[in-house]
């Protein structure tokens, strides 16, 4: 969580970082009253393991590969997919290709 | 809103249109308890007039390029370009070239 929040009204690059994946680090984007946004940069092999949160989530990839896990289904997600967790829907994440992925969660529990 | 709704798990994608924009309208992807998504399509000179929502808003220029306008400022998003909106904030978009948009709302008022 590296660079400051973007506040509201203000833009922010979600771009892929092409060249610069290589070496960035996961970075929080904005965290408002009910919406936290942040970059999740996950290294080939690297993972997340399982974990949930109170709220719903999106989980976008922005580049890369990753293989994600949730309620018994591994779905493989590449750039442009994106999915959708209920709140406290456990789930885990391998990359199997340096990624990035915009992790959009609501702080209200569901 | 034309599709049906992705169930929470199910991998949708959010890539660019591309050519398919031309012929695209917008469209519902989620909505969930707490999260409701959908790709906003804005044909060039079309215009969505200032509105606001009870909740919280993040909208991500997915392609083409829209003039943004909010709390008195005037931003022009392209593709990768992210903004957060707070509860209630009054916000206005034009087309400068067909564009789509993820639009992603918290559903609780803020």
């Amino acid at each position: 969580m590296a660079i400051p929040h973007t506040p509201s009204g203000q833009v922010v690059s979600v771009l892929p970082l092409g060249d610069r994946l290589a070496q960035a680090t996961s970075s929080a984007i904005l965290k408002a009253g009910q919406l936290e946004v942040m970059r999740v940069v996950l290294r080939t092999g690297k993972s997340m393991r399982e974990h949930h949160t109170p709220g719903e989530v999106t989980v976008q990839c922005i580049e890369g590969a990753v293989e994600f896990k949730a309620g018994g289904t591994t779905h493989m997600l590449r750039a442009g997919d994106l999915v959708h967790l209920q709140p406290r829907a456990l789930h885990a994440l391998t990359a199997v290709e340096d990624a990035s992925l915009l992790v959009t969660i609501c702080l209200a529990p569901g």
